[in-house]
């Protein structure tokens, strides 16, 4: 079998992080601030950094703490806010972890549709016109993961609205949103918000690497304050080695170049998937994403998901099968990362797919 | 107002701490491994540094799971075995964020008394034999936190058959173990234990810095698979970045250097509070700890820690009150951390101490 081409992982290629910023990074961040990168500190984060975050999103420092990786604020976030059987939106399909992590938690995660600009806003007003009376929304509103959707400006509007006249927390899940390649930035729900609806996380792994692990949440600064007791409990203080060296390579512009690098990269792949994905699998419908890591791909009604893995599998390319990130349906939907691949890489892996999937039509799974 | 001496917290001085060894230390992690410092890797850590760790314990690698920090590696295992109203051996006194962890779980928390060589293992037979059913017994072996005080080699062999007569696990939680400056080294539980009864703890906060956030967990590679999955819900992974810098400065010997230097001035500075202690405040009682970070004070029965440590915060010296690490009682006891505190400091922080203490006796309180 040939070496896998693995369209599976949301993790960016090494060919597209920037090690020797970090390294410079790093040796300025013991040569400037040895005392505060090299002590506990407190569990709100690395303090230069949060400041830095907070100006950024133009909040005081008090609404920010700075975490272990963005999953990690998600956790704290979720103790903090959803009680077992408190009922959870999420868009449908959503994030597989965040799916597991609401689920290991009791509770009643309700799906609503996603559609190529965002979550379906009638479907959700009609939900909780009927009654649902959710504790928050989870939205992950740029290039989301899995599908590589964005969220309109008017559905933003729309979504605050609904917050306020049905009173929950919109999380805005937005680890994408620096890596918009095409179309045109929209504000985030944070900055619409003029009533402490919104939480907002994200993190540095998709612009400066992931195992940096370095991710935050901004909210009211009560509920941080609450979070970051929380946080104190469970380990003290994150990692100020890493907090010190993301804020380096923050400060002295190297994220910005960073960033750059990566969106003509992404950007690329986009254009090579979509143009390899017409070629060798013309039956397959896609969204080309404006941004992100991510493009949700479906199949013709009755294609089956699991055997087409196991024949990709086979056949030496990785994919995520759709089914994983819903609580039901699906079958003939799966998720291609291109973060993870070069363009060389691209046409060779999707050839392979395409024979996956067309070999299990042959072999009499309705096509 | 002068400028406050700390005797309260347990960490280093930045003069103890190898900045230039973790500089080079960061450069090379870039330099021999881009691509697994940057990627998110996997739950159970960096994998050289967990090769190095195991071999370090003599355990197979599947044994152990790198966390961040040792304070996040007690909540998965405390997460992992301990349910409401589960009891749990603590000695007393023990560390305050460990009773605040176990609480906060409604565990039933049982102290048993802490003697200068160790818990006391009669007293704990007693229990066990008139019913206590414990899940754990969590035991800092060497250089107690907050007492100073090691487990005496008979008490450790004693504490693993009462582990296995009465069938609980002993969490042997020992971040200070590197730095003894005095007596003999002893066996870890870990290593004496025959049959999967002991999980052990450590941390490179005292070695390289805290800031760093590694601490890491050793036990069956059944429980450690176990607490990996709970690790990979919570973070997906942890600092890689950090891990791969702790690794080089592992494997280049500079943490060995960085443990002389860190042993030589504890043990100097154990030294200098013990003169000034016998100088300044006589009645004051305590064994002068073989390692670690912290001294236990008990002063004539009457002492009221509360009073003093105000009159003591007014006299710009800082001390943790006894009754911190205990559930009830200790009002005549404190602890003082040494790391934090260089030579020069030690004597006049102990003098300021003296006085307040002495004037909250004068105030009528009985001495």
């Amino acid at each position: 079998m040939p070496d896998t081409i693995s369209f599976a992982r949301g993790a960016p290629s090494l060919d597209i992080i920037d090690v020797e910023g970090l390294k410079e990074a790093a040796a300025r961040a013991f040569t400037n601030d040895a005392a505060g990168a090299t002590a506990y500190g407190t569990s709100v984060g690395y303090v230069p950094l949060r400041a830095w975050i907070a100006e950024r999103h133009d909040v005081d420092p008090s609404q920010v703490l700075v975490t272990n990786g963005s999953m990690q604020a998600d956790a704290f976030l979720f103790d903090q806010l959803v009680a077992e059987g408190d009922a959870v939106v999420v868009e449908r399909p959503t994030y597989d972890r965040t799916l597991l992590s609401l689920r290991g938690r009791g509770a009643d995660v309700r799906m609503v549709e996603l559609e190529p600009d965002g979550i379906d806003v009638n479907g959700l007003a009609r939900l909780l016109t009927d009654g649902l009376k959710p504790k928050l929304a989870h939205i992950i509103p740029n290039f989301q993961n899995p599908a590589g959707y964005t969220l309109s400006r008017e559905k933003r509007d729309r979504l605050l609205d609904l917050a306020r006249e049905h009173d929950f927390v919109v999380f805005e899940d937005d680890p994408y949103v620096a890596l918009r390649f095409s179309g045109e930035t929209l504000p985030t729900m944070l900055s619409l918000d003029r009533d402490d609806r919104v939480v907002y996380a994200s993190s540095f792994s998709k612009t400066v690497c992931p195992g940096i692990r370095v991710g935050y949440l901004v909210g009211s600064a009560e509920l941080i304050a609450a979070i970051a007791k929380r946080a104190t409990n469970t380990y003290i203080s994150p990692n100020m080695v890493a907090q010190a060296i993301v804020h380096e390579f923050c400060v002295s512009g190297a994220i910005d170049r960073s960033i750059e690098t990566v969106k003509n990269a992404l950007s690329d792949r986009v254009d090579a998937l979509s143009s390899a994905l017409s070629e060798h699998l013309p039956e397959a419908r896609f969204t080309p994403p404006q941004g992100g890591y991510f493009m949700w791909v479906t199949l013709p009604e009755g294609a089956d998901v699991d055997a087409i893995f196991s024949a990709a599998q086979e056949r030496g390319v990785a994919i995520v099968k759709g089914t994983d990130f819903l609580l039901e349906g699906g079958r003939n939907t799966l998720r291609l990362a291109y973060s993870g691949v070069t363009v060389d890489q691209i046409d060779e892996g999707i050839r392979r797919l395409a024979d996956a999937v067309h070999s299990v039509s042959v072999e009499g799974v309705p096509a």
